[in-house]
């Protein structure tokens, strides 16, 4: 193992490279100016390090701006050699070494362990990765004495701390893991401690295997990349996995960290770019605040470093305009070369259809996301998880959940996680109680609860052991795209299949969202199948009553959390609900084969402290054994209240009716105002094969998993 | 009486000039493309003259788009010259001419009555002004029979209808009037009859007092220019009152009408744009559709004809600049003229802090304005109306309603009015039960209930018997403003007066909001200070208990649309609660001299069709003769979910108290954590004048009307 004495990230000549840059009109330049004028901000403020206090509080965000003082300063002292930014990086360290040791440690907020500086020790991994960074560019600077006294007061027993104190929570496969690994490694390798850095790399058995980063990048991300823990810790994990890659990369070129494991590295960073919405955020499954969006860190240094470790790609591009910086170091000047010709240009990233494989062999079913374009330039997104549970602190209980995004907006919308983060009155802005008894269960979600209880009764040790089944996924045929997913035994005796469709048809002018949920079960059940969504109720075609006095929904297993606005009883099963989001009309057309109870919720009974969010849903209650459900959403009309426009308020589908169920296919039929159309559904892969089904004495043929035609 | 036989609006001679002027890269350019790249689009569409139809239906936009693609047709007729848009409109009068003189009125959805084309005579007024002045364009080009069908045919029995059938809507005093007589007076010099033209300028008995154009804009605007039914109908009224001006000035010079009643056109314009908020959107008194705001079609015209027929000034630039477009006429052309020179700067517009005054002699209370700068380069903006109840259609009880307007959004809530317009299925966009059981309510509005009862008890006659008094408006000091209005007898014994004062400190970023609300009674009453908002509950300082079963907060006078979810029993009176909306936290700390029930409120019960908004609000219940209630409303801190940043959750003011107060004067403490402030408050009109109190043995002294500063 070469060990090369340098920064971890730059070398003088990049260094030098950037200064020549530092002026341009380019996105190297722009970031270079950029992140020195928020360092010069950030010198106004005095050097001072306190002790440890909530999430949000003074002195949790102080060391979060010492940590990126100490980060930001390295860099630019290496890009324009002032002494200034050497000695504030020095001041700052030798205040904490001289109180670190003495630290008591914090006061808890949540699972996660307390460290010295902040609340939880994941904090202070990121305080040392990015620290040591900065460190690494200026330890030449410093005296013998200043080196060993910073070394010695915060570095060791920092490392200390992570790997012997917690070494429960280092040699662990987790986004934490990863995080105490890259710090661990990074600051070996900024203080030339070789045995830290091979620690982390290969953990602490030296196998590689059970703990230590190539453990974690084998085992965290599927085949296709996609992350156990949802999309949301996915834009967290890349960001110590890709930091830590090229510290490797640079220290200990051997290794071949790009390369390893059929270059994860890239896949991991690929697929965290998948499962997110047009206008950017992420897909919030599992826990997620769900602004959180591709605009995030990771991804900034991610287009940099793939682009210069891999290859020229249209995506990196197009990250690299949505940000409108680089990563400062060489990669980013490459990057910054390769965008300049295309600065002009509106640049196009164009995401398929895709299923994200899950588990590390690919074979625990999947996240299957449909794209389809709409006339007016929008993208609708469909998606469905019928994989992992995932890794259970962050996994929801949530089997076939449905996601659907359309003109700019989440329209059936997922929950995301109960938290107001870094907000400090809010529990110092860790996860709140709510997010265990409402969101990660399964009655929070787009799908259906068997008798008021969570799937799996909760238990996530239960959990961990099944996995959703992948019956097929089409997204190849614009028109019409399909995904089928199969839960069996999430409650005892019930199997679960749901065949999810977003198809595109000349009468209608945006994608309509196809849904056949069917559940087989041993013995009678309640079901409730449920959608949520924001807006205002604009109309339903069946009568309802609204309750004078408002109860919950329930008792147990989030229902406590839901209050019961009304219900209209259809003993035909069939029903339609319209409501008005922002310029847009949906409606839920839906049917089932048994009478359906249709009950208005909204969220937020039983929240002492006010934590939930008062969205709105929708419960279509059934009882039965073997019950299917039948959902059409339209989306339709325009309204604009500035200009006092509304078009369309009804759409064209009036109801929905299942003409053909079995094994393989169900064939519904849409009735409209002067029109109807068939929907045929074929739910196991059938490739481009024809499907008949007989309806109404004549044969209804279609090709490939889904069609839509008039009838 | 001179009668110029042309179009209404243009001279061929300005048609001229805006065709030389159609390809220019300036505002008349744009302008001028845009609508005909409109009408080439209106005219792909067949000729269709369908029947009545609800608000949002298919008829209705159907008659919309005639009326439009008339008027844009005759405009373009005259710029370019082309015969099919003299033709298009031909046909569409035609086949109107076949069948409006068999069709039956519509089916009414509203207390306005219905017309033939409309379910409401209005829509029908707007078609006959609209259909005018495009017909006007294009009489000369048509046959003397087709004339005389169209004229026959439609001209005349709408006029029949308007000024006949319905004269009680055309000799009244009320926006709907002004749209009946600019339509029949516009008409009138569109098809060369005198005497419509004399009926609709003096009404029909020729008084101009009684009724007719010249009475309402006589008695429709204060001296201040304030409009009777509140900014939302302001903004409406001031499109017939411009466009039959500039027709009158143009037919009947003589007249001099936009000199008539001290300038009244201008006054009422200006006056149109001072109640609005920094978004543009317009202040919510009374009946409002909240998004509406000053890039409304009223706006554009008068910019235009302001321009011309009065003075350059800044804020016609400003407004040219907001709209991206002029008026397409002479005006028009002069405004882009003089805008050209600016194009590329960004033209501001100081609004001032300002009290429009009430009533046609000015003497009835006032609407009170507030705006502050904050350092950050946002306005605060602070309303309180103490003028009139307005036209009883339209108006709410809401005297001493205060509406906060900050960082870019609404912060204490008006509801605004509960209609959905144009949204047909909610009967067909036309006011709702709710408008009148809720939004009229004086619990609906942030100020004070007394007894769960009404101002007025609800009664309208009564109510328009009453007006506010103002006792003092200060808005000239920046950093020092205030505004004092009493209300007495609204519930008989009673009398309030608020003191709303808008501060600002270095110690705080943005500016404070201080509210002394002092009410004294002949009995005991129980009291509810009420504040609405929108957003998440981040804290209180004081204990309270959520409700398991909800209820509503009472049975009457708008209680039963509100849901109590809890409420906290104080007994010192004080206490503290925050939320987040948007990026900002905002607190309101309170105090009353009597024990307090904080109450945590949302809208939306008792609404069986889903009508309401469900938006959060609090009210503050005491029970005495003499209460005193005075409450900061403190803006602090920032959050950025997508970036995971949270800045000053907590703001400064832990406390306030009442030190002092008289008829004349509060003193209020401000407790902080590590500093406490005075604020002096003086009601009543002193100028410049000094106050002295004594606090604590010293004297406290101050000048002007009120005044923080550091204890």
């Amino acid at each position: 193992m070469s060990f090369a004495v340098a920064p971890v990230f730059l070398t003088q000549d990049e260094a030098t490279r950037m200064r020549a840059a530092a002026e341009q009109d380019s996105l190297i330049g722009q970031s270079i100016r950029s992140a020195r004028a928020q360092l010069e901000e950030m010198l106004q403020h005095p050097v001072w390090v306190p002790g440890s206090g909530p999430g949000g509080g003074v002195e949790h965000e102080q060391h979060k701006l010492n940590y990126s003082t100490i980060f930001s300063a390295g860099t630019q002292y290496m890009i324009f050699g002032e002494a200034r930014y050497a000695e504030r990086i020095r001041d700052i360290l030798l205040a904490y070494a001289a109180i670190y040791p003495g630290l008591p440690y914090a006061k808890p907020y949540s699972h996660n362990p307390p460290a010295k500086l902040f609340h939880q020790i994941l904090n202070e991994h990121m305080w040392l990765l990015f620290t040591s960074v900065g460190y690494s560019c200026v330890r030449d600077t410093l005296s013998a004495a200043d080196r060993a006294t910073i070394e010695t007061n915060v570095f060791e027993p920092m490392v200390e701390m992570f790997t012997k104190t917690y070494h429960h929570h280092f040699d662990i496969v987790h986004n934490h893991g990863m995080w105490a690994c890259a710090a661990v490694g990074i600051c070996g390798i900024a203080t030339q401690r070789r045995e830290w850095l091979e620690l982390a790399v290969r953990g602490q058995f030296g196998d590689s295997k059970t703990a230590g980063f190539l453990a974690q990048i084998s085992q965290l991300f599927s085949p296709a990349g996609y992350y156990e823990e949802g999309p949301y810790y996915q834009r967290f994990a890349i960001q110590p996995m890709l930091m830590f890659a090229e510290a490797i990369e640079r220290a200990w070129p051997e290794l071949g960290i790009y390369q390893y494991h059929n270059q994860v590295v890239q896949r991991g960073f690929y697929a965290a770019l998948y499962p997110s919405f047009p206008n950017g955020a992420l897909v919030p499954l599992n826990d997620a605040v769900k602004p959180m969006n591709i605009k995030s860190l990771g991804y900034v240094i991610g287009a940099s470093l793939i682009f210069r470790r891999y290859e020229m790609d249209q995506r990196l591009l197009w990250l690299a305009q949505q940000h409108q910086q680089v990563w400062l170091d060489g990669a980013g000047l490459m990057l910054s070369d390769a965008y300049a010709p295309h600065a002009t240009e509106e640049i196009h990233c164009e995401f398929p259809s895709i299923e994200l494989s899950c588990g590390p062999q690919g074979d625990k079913g999947a996240v299957g996301i449909l794209r389809a374009d709409d006339a007016a330039g929008d993208q609708a997104v469909l998606t469905m998880d019928y994989g992992t549970h995932g890794l259970a602190e962050h996994a929801h209980f949530d089997g076939l959940t449905l996601g659907f995004f359309d003109r700019g907006q989440e329209v059936l919308r997922d929950y995301g996680c109960v938290r107001w983060i870094n907000v400090e009155p809010k529990h110092g802005g860790a996860y709140l109680p709510e997010n265990v008894t409402w969101a990660k269960q399964t009655i929070a979600h787009n799908t259906v609860t068997v008798d008021e209880r969570c799937q799996h009764d909760g238990n996530a040790e239960r959990a961990v052991q099944y996995h959703g089944q992948r019956l097929q996924f089409s997204g190849d045929n614009a028109d019409h795209q399909m995904m089928t997913g199969q839960i069996c035994d999430y409650t005892p005796g019930v199997t679960m299949r749901r065949s999810a469709a977003l198809v595109r048809h000349e009468d209608f002018a945006y994608p309509l969202v196809v849904d056949a949920f069917r559940i087989q079960a041993d013995a009678e059940h309640q079901y409730d199948y449920a959608l949520y969504y924001t807006g205002q109720i604009i109309r339903t075609d069946f009568p309802y009553a609204l309750d004078s006095e408002l109860s919950t929904l329930g008792d147990g297993a989030g229902y406590k959390h839901l209050w019961r606005l009304g219900s209209g009883k259809i003993d035909a099963g069939q029903g339609l609900f319209s409501w008005l989001q922002g310029q847009s009309y949906y409606s839920v057309i839906f049917s089932a084969n048994v009478p359906t109870e249709f009950i208005f919720t909204r969220i937020g009974a039983n929240d002492p402290n006010f934590n939930l969010r008062a969205e709105s849903g929708m419960a279509i209650r059934t009882r039965g054994q073997n019950v299917s459900y039948a959902t059409v959403v339209e989306t339709h009309g325009y309204f604009e209240e500035s200009t006092e426009t509304s078009r369309n308020a009804r759409g064209q589908v009036r109801a929905v009716s299942v003409l053909h169920e079995d094994d393989t296919c169900t064939v519904l039929r849409l009735t409209g105002n002067d029109r109807n159309w068939l929907v045929g559904m074929a739910h196991r892969d059938s490739g481009n094969e024809s499907h008949a089904v007989d309806i109404d004495g004549r044969s209804f043929t279609w090709q490939g998993a889904v069609a839509i035609e008039r009838e």
